[in-house]
């Protein structure tokens, strides 16, 4: 009998999750970050960056749906949608469910993340590589806000790493400022923010840059099963008014847009109740 | 420099969270259970029972203040409170914090959690042992629902290992009929049950269990950082009308009770907001 094989998350240096691997798919160091596609006994296949885990076929319906459906129901009329990072092809997938969306850029900076989805994470992102409505750029997202014309976007997606290595840069006041500009009169920018139970900076400190370039920054929790440590956050600011939707107006705006039913963590309950912040986590927002 | 040592989880046989271990405090090998305590890098000290994480000092006011607070608060006027399990004492610390409560019946079947938790974790507990209000009982839940008064309790805390081992007797139609009979007219229980992400069928099994003594029967979510998997769901179940209860009401209650202001996770609004359920929750439920 061989030895089980585990792999370790390293996000955190002394405590974190582990997976016993069925086998590994993929080991490739790209310029910008180690990936590892593997098999697991429980959650499907797995793709690590850097050691952290960042999706599994399993539990990526909890993130997919609130990253994307939130901010698209949490705007009356989203039709221009862009989205950085995000090379599984997830996210794209959920933006394109909304049958009023117009158009969704996607730029992903690892053209590996991206290939080596396509073979080995199929599911993840389904027929969304072939919708004629998306536009799949491989290339640095802090370049692409800088040069896109303003007013060009209603919603922002940011589906980064941590703010460490590659992602680092999708933290900064140039980037928010230039999301800012690049957003209509109406438009909401969403970027996920950690797990404040073990990263409570994060949260803080995106809240804080993005306050001086939105007159609205809040934040909305999800219990994704494999982001560990309890509720992670997602910090989301507008242009216009705020985002926070009851239930009624969300369920109607997910009809329009074709999302009731086809979902499994969203709902319209959940997306209004999911802006009450433990204490714990609202001591991290500005004001 | 010797090696680090990490204390694996075993709840799930292929996939869990790690702690790397500062020192290893206590193994007790009882009649009902292994027992450890370790003093963690990351959460402070841990409470490991079969291989299971209990409880630990950085995270605990998550599970504590979800399991205590929502049905002392979704009841009109809770003065005799029943815990059953709970050997840390971290239940009983928070039921006797609301001064609307005149008596607190706590029954914990191995004693030697109890010794431990005074000895390793006393601030769990904090002053909740030496309390006039609080009786604790070195004995068998199950054969003290079967002995007790009638009516005698407005609400009882089962605060359970998973429903294997020596938990198991604390998910049986047997239990849950003699606590409808133990409890008042507004009556209310509530459980752990697990979470549904990787053991769907805690809650689905007792969620039925439930529906056959209680009227009323529903669940509530609470993303308690060191039981991994998503939301950990908390099943409750009562008498007389449900507890689901608006925000301005537990506010007035928990004014009343001397809670408002002392919580780090709950709130009123995230107790009205706890039970709104994830579809892919909301099905493990009967109806």
């Amino acid at each position: 009998m061989t030895e089980a094989v585990w792999i370790n998350e390293s996000l955190y240096e002394a405590w974190g999750q582990r997976f016993r691997v069925l086998h590994e798919l993929a080991r490739v160091r790209t310029p910008y970050q180690d990936i590892v596609v593997f098999e697991s006994e429980t959650h499907g296949r797995v793709l690590v960056l850097d050691g952290v885990i960042q999706i599994t076929e399993r539990d990526e319906f909890v993130y997919q749906e609130m990253l994307a459906h939130v901010p698209l129901l949490g705007h009356p009329d989203p039709r221009n949608v862009l989205i950085i990072g995000a090379g599984d092809g997830g996210v794209l997938r959920r933006v394109l469910q909304h049958r009023t969306v117009t158009r969704a850029v996607m730029v992903e900076i690892d053209g590996e993340v991206i290939r080596l989805s396509k073979e080995f994470l199929p599911n993840i992102a389904g027929e969304a590589w072939q919708d004629p409505r998306g536009d799949v750029i491989i290339g640095d997202g802090i370049d692409y806000v800088v040069r896109a014309p303003a007013a060009s976007f209603d919603v922002i997606i940011v589906d980064s790493t941590d703010p460490v290595g590659v992602g680092e840069v999708l933290f900064t006041d140039e980037f928010y400022e230039n999301c800012a500009r690049v957003l209509t009169a109406d438009g909401i920018i969403v970027n996920q923010c950690g797990v404040p139970f073990m990263q409570s900076d994060e949260l803080r400190e995106t809240s804080e840059r993005r306050a001086r370039f939105f007159p609205h920054v809040s934040a909305y929790v999800a219990a994704v099963p494999t982001y560990v440590g309890g509720f992670m956050t997602l910090g989301v600011a507008s242009k216009g008014h705020g985002i926070e939707t009851d239930a009624t107006v969300l369920r109607k705006r997910a009809t329009r847009a074709g999302i009731l039913g086809t979902t499994r963590y969203w709902s319209p309950e959940v997306q209004a109740a999911a802006f009450v912040l433990p204490p714990y986590i609202a001591k991290c927002l500005p004001g």
